[in-house]
């Protein structure tokens, strides 16, 4: 007697499942696998039914994975996915000793692609980022979140998030959209920062929450940006429309970003280079989950990358993300942990538990997404390697071979 | 009339020729990369007979470029292609902070390389270098330089080199050898370092250049390894025999590797990480081309890469390569190119100077590679970006869309 399946993905030489984490790891339990060996897996109706030996299935479709890894899909807690046009050029202004703030005055920076991006319509917006998806998919990325925050009017804001709602429907890759129209303020009105607040509160969250088009509420909370309390008042806002709090703490400056996340319960605080004891002893006591971006920081040609030993030591779950923006331009997971390996010194299965369990739980997919085990959705890689150690190991290449979405092979090599 | 070619690709947004380059480019020409607009090549016979309009050809095969970016095959020039085994579990003692000589004594490191390299039959290393050969095309590299230096005996080294010869007649991919026979003293000459010199220069020299195995004489001059003086030894005697020097110089501790690599007139001098002031100045003033190799520096976890930016204002000419080797494992010029200009300071342009002319200079080979010109190989790559400036700044991602190699398509997305 044989049970029918839709796929049967054999003999890997490993499977890292990730099983049992019903809450986000920390310490320890962050270099606890739960690999199998030698392991198969079973999927009907896109999601998994058996992992392990799998024995007694009659499958449509056998892949077989000898000699090679298989991992959960990844995922991408952090990005600003919708945006319009590139900032390659800046890349020789920076070199040539320009600040950001210079640049931004010599027409770049993020005005330059708020402007670019209020031109687009939303197709057009939806082309540049159906390509991106397309390239998350090819390196592993399987489920992301995505902000708003190109916008900085009603009007933007709200066609980046409805691009997100139509990408979700087009597209393998499940989007999570966060509203983040307090990613800067807008050039027109400077010098009235508190009427921006203003309107991110009593018009945009309305909006946006009324038409359901988000999660999450994320600001960024930095010195230049939005202040602890204009950042609290954002948040808190939000909270009360039904937007689960993230933030962006802590990154260029110490604003007290991560005691925020902490006070108001956001479900993470991201980027955190400048984080204090305090505020990561408040983070511990609260379950904040630590969104580490490292190719930001390799971007912006730093040298000091966010303290991860600290906080996993500090039983501070952490995960890691992209932060896929134009100043950041990357997709690739497998970039992001050996930056997280080389730089700050996580070990190969911290960094990859960052990157599927506890990214899931930073966006709130960890019910479907983020393991292999019985139940969950059926979103796997096939690594071209005997073990996931090569993820960090085997440095600037693509190892997927197969991505499977919901059981369904939508990338192969 | 029309002229009968093999392959025209058409309508690039860019094509990179760096033309006229019969010397290494130096200073400011290291960011005149003679680019032409919308422009294409025409390529018969495995060679490019046109760049720029190119009307009144009729080709066999027609390759729309629109909106991409051809540039010159990536050379590499300095890469320990062929040994067995890798080492991927070292990354986390590393993590844990045992130190290079520790790991070697748990068996790790270069022995633990050359133990499995000298156990291998020439067809499994073939097999192993195969594979890699094919990830470096599909990243783009379409000529590299290969060492030995994991066999250190004479049976092992010359292995190694003559699996170079097969490998170059059986893949696309143009291998330079260079005989490393001083890349190490073995376990077995242990105190009897002398020795083991004595067995480089009046044992395997000898062979090596009566069998015509190699271009090049490489020794790894540094403490522990090779001293100045064992080094000059080693060089000078292959010199005599017909071997080019190139040298391991100053990578971990200022040796005078630098001095060495003018005084004996090498080619190169590669790594250069605590190169002195003096070293540099003594380069310039012989056209010691200095080969870098920053994805070395990123395995060791070190935050401080080579002077580049010092080596290029004291007219010293500057090749990038990738150190492909047990422990440096990548393949990727693209990554080589990133983190020179994220962590070296270095333009786009020079980069991709450093990468292809710079590079083929570096290992005898720009007179027929290196570069987009009438006469050279067509060995070219398609990129599927508008400028070469997104080489560095899409990080993490190939963008190598097609590759030809003397023409033909030997790799395509």
């Amino acid at each position: 007697m044989t049970e029918n399946v839709d796929v049967l993905i054999e003999n890997a030489s490993e499977v890292v499942t990730l099983q049992g984490s019903k809450v986000p790891r920390k310490k320890e339990e962050m270099n606890e696998l739960a690999v199998i060996k030698n392991a198969s897996i079973a999927i009907k109706d896109g999601k998994i039914i058996d992992v392990g030996k799998c024995n007694g299935y009659s499958a449509k479709r056998v892949i077989d994975a000898s000699g090679k890894t298989v991992v959960p899909g990844f995922v991408d807690p952090h990005t600003h996915l919708v945006f319009s046009g590139s900032r390659e050029f800046e890349l020789e202004l920076k070199l040539k000793g320009f600040s950001y703030t210079q640049i931004k005055e010599m027409g770049g920076g993020i005005g330059y692609t708020v402007k670019r991006t209020r031109e687009a319509s939303v197709e057009e917006l939806m082309k540049e980022a159906l390509k991106r998806l397309d390239t998350m998919l090819a390196y592993g990325t399987t489920t992301c979140e995505a902000k708003s925050g190109y916008g900085l009017n009603i009007e933007t804001e709200i066609k980046i998030l409805e691009a997100y709602n139509r990408l979700n429907k087009k597209h393998p890759v499940d989007i999570v959209p966060t509203f983040l129209g307090a990613h800067a303020v807008p050039e027109e009105y400077k010098g009235r920062e508190e009427e921006y607040v203003d309107l991110v509160v009593n018009e945009m969250i309305p909006v946006v929450t009324k038409k359901n088009l988000a999660r999450f509420c994320d600001v960024f909370c930095e010195k230049g940006f939005f202040t602890r309390e204009q950042s609290k008042r954002i948040l808190l806002e939000g909270k009360k429309h039904g937007l689960i709090p993230k933030i962006h703490a802590d990154e260029l400056t110490n604003c007290g970003g991560a005691q925020l996340a902490s006070e108001v319960e956001a479900v993470s605080a991201d980027h955190l280079l400048e984080v204090s004891e305090e505020g990561i002893s408040e983070m511990a006591k609260k379950g904040v989950i630590a969104v580490i971006l490292p190719a930001t920081v390799f971007s912006l040609m730093k040298k000091d990358y966010a303290p991860a030993r600290e906080l996993i030591d500090a039983n501070v779950p952490v995960a890691l993300a992209t932060d896929l923006n134009p100043n950041c331009y990357t997709e690739n997971m497998q970039f992001v942990i050996q930056l997280a390996c080389f730089y700050m010194k996580m070990t190969p299965a911290e960094a990859l538990t960052a990157s599927t369990i506890n990214a899931a739980h930073a966006i709130g997919e960890a019910d479907r997404a983020g393991s292999i085990e019985v139940g969950k959705q059926a979103d796997v890689l096939i690594l071209d390697c005997p073990s996931h150690k090569f993820i960090p190991y085997h440095l600037g290449v693509n190892l997927v071979g197969t991505v499977l979405k919901k059981g369904r092979v939508v990338f192969q090599v």
